[in-house]
């Protein structure tokens, strides 16, 4: 343990004048921080205070508001001192008034948003804005300028911060790690981030555990566990603590200058070993904690209880302050005790002294252009994806392995881009089949290699952790600086990072509406090893729900694409990599499965997101009898060999075959950007015709995308219903009558002219079914037909 | 660090005599392992191995395998030694055959599946069925004796653990952690699950850190940093770990035998202590670190490379067996290597000596009964919910906050049930205003208390921390354990365990058809701080898709309740707390909310799911001009002021307010064992009038619960559309177009007879709407008659 206060010559670090600076810069966050949470008007206390100054409805979250203004106003200090590259994520994001704050003392907050001026009438509107119908949300978003983080949903802090320090060697990300959000399993795991950074090509990042004791209501596990046990725990994840405590401020701001001194400095000594001599033993990184009250310098108690320190202060420590002249004058000597006028200027004007303490230009945290990544983003260098197509001869005839083909693609991607693309999967690459990508690079890695071990590098280009949240948390952080990435995983566990999506959709719809932001890269998903193919990990490896769960984020942001086999996987990676501001899901198996189309072909069918097969189909220019819909991989092997047997069974059935690759095509083009006009829908899909659809995923979702459509209560879906277990690949379609037989008995069932007349070709399918599965349970595997299957010559 | 090999004294533990049986017992096992991933037939090598006897895909997973079975025999040793109560939580529960074979060395396999009789014959069919259509999962799954956790998705091992041993005194659970499992977010957040352990009154965990080294392709983080390292971060986790390492099998077997007696001893003295001496410092519980190779005593190379004690022996060694002369003669030497005619009699019965190490009866890790948990299972003592109804004189008149009510009731199920009953929350419980419950009980914790700090005890009721992922956790552990309990969360935020849920419900779904599994209470969620009413937390904290996410599970599973008032949500809440094998979704609303049903009229419509209100239409014994629907508090609230306006304005328009409370009584019959007949549906909704349905949560799935319904094209829904901030309740239902002026403009655009007449009413809304917002903007607030409003008298 490193307590600072007991080596006297580390107060050298903050001298008397800088110290008294330093803490007049703080209180002036605070001072600000206290005025958005409760002040409409009179925002310099130039009057004394009155009920209509103050808000009606008191929101946002002060506790933890001092603590990141204090840590801001001395990453400022450092950051001038040695012109450092910084910014800043802020794990407790609901102190978003800190934030502001800060933003605006440094005039970041005014250039980008000039209504807000520097001055009295400013300070007003920024304080008024605040948590109020149609101002700025409480918490730090989008909307506030120098954050990648939006801090509603806890967890991500640190992964993010990774995330921004890979492949950024001069950039320090200064990350505050809330001591709640700690008790997450995201931020968790997300300590072991250290096994991950090269400090040769890598940023480095400074994790500030700010114990400030509680939750909302609770006290946190780290602020009430023994300090050693803390700081054996520290240890563990590979830092070096340096522990900063106490409530007497001219303590704690020595304590935390000489803190950062020492993080910094040994980070760069860090750094600089390991970009001159090459790489050695991994570091132990330099961490701080920092123990401070929460709610620090706000009411100490509040109708006898205590409050600064406790719990209490977590949101709005005196409330119903319009209605409580008790409450009201404890508002305004809590303001008072700041000292407005040794602050601001009568302008309102932030004291020339005062401003001076803050960086200048993109030095400002809060005007980092890492943390408005999109402008810094630079188009990746893509080969053309067309040199990797498979060839393919014939429809249906030969096979392929879809990820392994775009793997050799993708490889090419990180070649061309080698510090600006990276490749995250929870330890699946591999088994994902993109193997290929270890021909160019290696799995990142600094902590020990042993002989045998498989590509392994601090420097390569695939993050492989067995966690989905860390791979997300770091592409988000990536993608949020300004570069690029894929993130591969198994269709099912992709759920497990559910909620990270939605705030990374959220994020991204606001940003749309924010002028200064700039469009990102997509966040893009490569879900293989999908629904029908877990053959050796069965029914809990199966569910296709990822789908489900990005539609209903808004239209504008959500993509999803089902390519059925390797050429149209090639031509949609590419496309998504061109995006921006998209999240786009991607499906495709890894298994040996048939190819459909030559790379022309491939092309313009992604281009059209769906399209008529002509070669399946054999209704010409007339109206079919029915239509053969299809969307994945295996529903469409299974169409394809149901609309062959009904070929050959049925030769007078006119029968169309439909792929759809863009699953949003099938929305009507009011409710999505993609979505096909009712009347193109209508040519594909007909009118009146029985429409019999195999997809992918859970089949309610094909209605729900098509309930507007014309010929909708026609329209008959077959897809996953939650069967599975161990089995064959043939066995598990049929366990959800997704297999060819049953399509066929589907049609059967709905093409009027053939009604009763066909019980003989229905049993027949139905013994079929029967056969199939007792010769999978007696071999083992699939009957060599169903295995083989090809489209007839 | 502790290295038992250090201290010879402790080599006492396990004499040679005791140590060949036991390696014997762990070479059975591990024969019985390769023998199901393999074998077909010539289960005991009676004959020399030939491709006929192989398996055709060869599907499971052999790295992870020896390592179980090693702990299991060691820990039948010590349950036989001191007849202990102990059962196995697999955290790598993809080693599978590993599990079932020591199910079946112990009886208990036959016992539950009598086909799989324990000779020659048994053992064939024991091979053959694994991982075989129509056999058994590759994983252990629950049709595994002994198994409360499916491994398909890592993370959880530890959290069930704990959930398991919450108040069972005297129970061990041995919890096996993967390396690769330890890297995700769940585990690495568990294991601070040692802050809330009750040693008086809650069993004990003792996890076995089990580092193999490796992953699926690479090395595992935490077998890869310096030993001192990973000790400190167990001891962080406030753990004294225990380190067992080495490859010499007898060395192994004695420092964990002598491991294990250290740590059972330890437990029992901290356990001993508290019972005697009252609670005193938090103990650092014990822990097993066991470092032994991944795949071992499987092939040490194959085809020139090697295997053991790599990645590479992560699934099947040898593949190919059956093409491959050489594979298959490596299979043979591998299998004989295990010496079966020592461990087999030449009926293939387990030798006799061997069997009498297993413990006996329900003191077999595989008959546990506490692994069933059903068949431990009470009903909950319950308090007649309706002695805490709210008074309802008058419908939409008087106002309650729903969940503090169902709070009070809560806090006498607590009384009642002193040991079989928690409630999870993380940190929330407060703010979801279920304070009441701290009248009957405390948070639990068991971490340092400080003055000022609030109902905190290690025997708490109320678990609560930062991680949602650790409140299902525990909660599953406890539930599948035979106990009961409640998960307190804010909606938004239930996403986080999305992945959880899926797995829960396919486990509950599966047991369905396990005959010997008997049910277990059903996983109840109390979802409040809801979409609607996030003022000042804003976008972030806005997401009602949980909702859809569960729907996708197997209809059977799962229920969703909608409560719009305090009493209803009272009735909803006790018929979850009674129910079994359920996943029950009750979304209820927290803040001041007007009372609709006196509870006489609550418990019918509760009991219907829904239901006409008819105190709020006028259609009277007519069919109605328009169909006002609605589910969740805040939809009703503005349905029911929309219909006062409609009645007020266009006093001659028949209209039937119909609320929905049990969401799957939308669906078809055919489709939800809820759902309502059609005939029943077309009678609340008319088969032809427009229905104006304003829902709580996306709109998209009222229209996917009633596409199949006759007047499907006639309804129109009203949800969330992904729009918010931070900003007035009444504001963000305008942004949705949710509000009351909207549901008024979208009768009058679909009641045909209303069509163009009523331009100036239409406009009337628009302006009205324009209004409201420009007053939020002005004041803060929403406008009196918004915020104040009440059904007309």
């Amino acid at each position: 343990m490193t307590t600072l206060t007991e080596s006297p010559d580390l107060l050298r670090h903050l001298d008397d004048t800088e110290l008294d600076l330093i803490d007049r810069y703080w209180r002036a966050a605070n001072y600000l921080s206290v005025g958005q949470i409760y002040l409409m008007d009179n925002p310099l206390l130039t009057e004394p205070l009155r009920p209509e100054h103050i808000k009606p409805r008191l929101l946002g979250h002060w506790g933890t508001t001092p603590g990141l203004n204090l840590v801001y106003a001395h990453l400022n200090r450092v950051i001038r001192a040695r012109d450092l590259n910084a910014m800043y994520v802020t794990g407790p994001g609901h102190g978003g008034p800190g934030l502001v704050a800060n933003a605006y003392l440094e005039g970041t907050y005014t250039e980008v948003y000039p209504r807000i001026t520097r001055d009295a009438d400013g300070l007003r509107r920024l304080f008024r804005q605040f948590s109020f119908p149609g101002g700025i949300p409480s918490h730090v978003a989008p909307e506030t300028p120098g954050s990648i983080h939006e801090g509603g949903e806890l967890g991500y802090a640190l992964v993010h911060a990774y995330g921004a320090a890979f492949d950024n060697p001069d950039l320090l990300v200064a990350c505050v790690v809330g001591d709640g959000e700690a008790e997450t399993g995201p931020l968790a795991a997300s300590w072991h981030s250290t096994k991950f950074v090269d400090p040769r090509r890598d940023g480095a990042v400074l994790p500030i555990l700010h114990l400030n004791g509680y939750k909302i209501a609770n006290p946190t596990i780290l602020a009430r566990i023994p300090e050693p046990e803390l700081l054996d725990l520290l240890r563990g994840y590979g830092h070096r603590p340096i522990v900063v405590s106490g409530d007497d401020p001219t303590r704690v701001h020595r304590d935390l200058a000489a803190a950062l001194d020492d993080a910094v400095e040994d980070i760069a000594a860090i750094q600089a070993l390991a970009r001159g001599n090459g790489l050695g033993e991994r570091p132990a990184w330099p961490m701080i904690v920092l123990r401070t009250p929460k709610g620090w310098t706000g009411p100490a108690e509040v109708d006898g209880t205590r409050v600064e320190g406790t719990f209490r202060a977590h949101q709005v420590p005196l409330s119903g302050v319009r209605a409580n002249p008790e409450h009201l004058a404890q508002l305004e000597s809590w303001l008072r005790g700041y000292r407005p006028e040794e602050l601001f200027d009568t302008d309102g004007a932030l004291r020339a002294d005062l401003a001076a303490l803050a960086p200048t230009g993109t030095r400002r945290m809060s005007a980092n252009p890492h943390t408005n990544g999109g402008e810094l983003l630079r188009d990746l260098l893509l080969p053309d994806f067309r040199d990797y197509a498979v060839d393919v001869p014939a429809p249906a005839a030969s096979t392929g392995e879809a990820t392994r083909v775009a793997g050799a693609f993708l490889r090419d991607v990180v070649r061309a881009n080698p510090r600006t693309f990276r490749v995250m999967g929870p330890d699946e690459t591999a088994s994902n089949r993109l193997t290929a990508l270890f021909e160019a690079t290696d799995r990142t890695w600094n902590a020990a290699v042993e002989p045998g071990d498989d590509h392994l590098a601090p420097d390569g280009r695939v993050m492989e952790v067995l966690s989905e949240h860390l791979c997300q948390g770091w592409l988000e952080g990536y993608l949020l600086t300004g570069r690029h990435g894929l993130f591969n995983c198994y269709e099912a566990f992709i759920h497990i990072v559910d909620s990270m999506v939605n705030q990374h959709a959220k994020w991204l719809k606001t940003t749309r509406d924010i002028p200064w932001r700039r469009p990102i890269a997509s966040l893009n998903y490569l879900l293989s090893s999908h629904v029908w193919r877990q053959d050796h990990n069965g029914f809990s490896h199966q569910d296709p729900g990822f789908i489900d769960h990005v539609m209903n984020k808004k239209a504008e942001i959500v993509r999803v694409y089902l390519p059925p086999d390797a050429n149209t996987l090639l031509s949609t990676v590419d496309h998504c990599l061109r995006s921006r501001d998209y999240v786009n899901v991607v499906v495709a198996g890894k298994q040996p499965a048939l190819n459909y189309l030559p790379m022309d072909e491939a092309v313009l069918h992604c281009a059209r997101g769906l399209g008529i097969w002509g070669w399946a189909s054999n209704d010409g220019t007339e109206l079919p009898d029915v239509v053969l819909a299809c969307a994945g991989d295996i529903p469409t092997l299974e169409t394809l060999a149901a609309a062959a047997l009904l070929r050959e069974l049925l030769p007078d059935l006119r029968i169309r075959v439909v792929n759809v690759v863009d699953l949003m095509r099938l929305q009507p083009d009011t409710e999505h950007p993609h979505g096909l006009p009712d009347a193109q829908f209508d040519a594909l899909f007909t009118t009146d015709r029985p429409v019999v659809f195999a997809y992918h995923g859970y089949p309610w979702l094909i209605h729900r995308l098509t309930y507007r459509r014309t010929n909708h209560d026609n329209i008959h879906v077959r897809g996953y219903k939650e069967e599975g277990t161990t089995t064959t690949p043939f066995d598990i379609v049929m366990m959800n009558d997704l297999d060819r037989y049953h399509l066929v008995m589907d049609v059967i069932d709905r093409v009027p002219s053939l009604g009763g007349r066909l019980a003989r070709l229905r049993q027949d399918m139905v013994d079929r079914r029967a056969r199939a599965r007792a010769y999978t349970r007696e071999h083992g595997e699939d009957p060599p037909e169903i295995s083989g299957w090809t489209w007839p010559a």
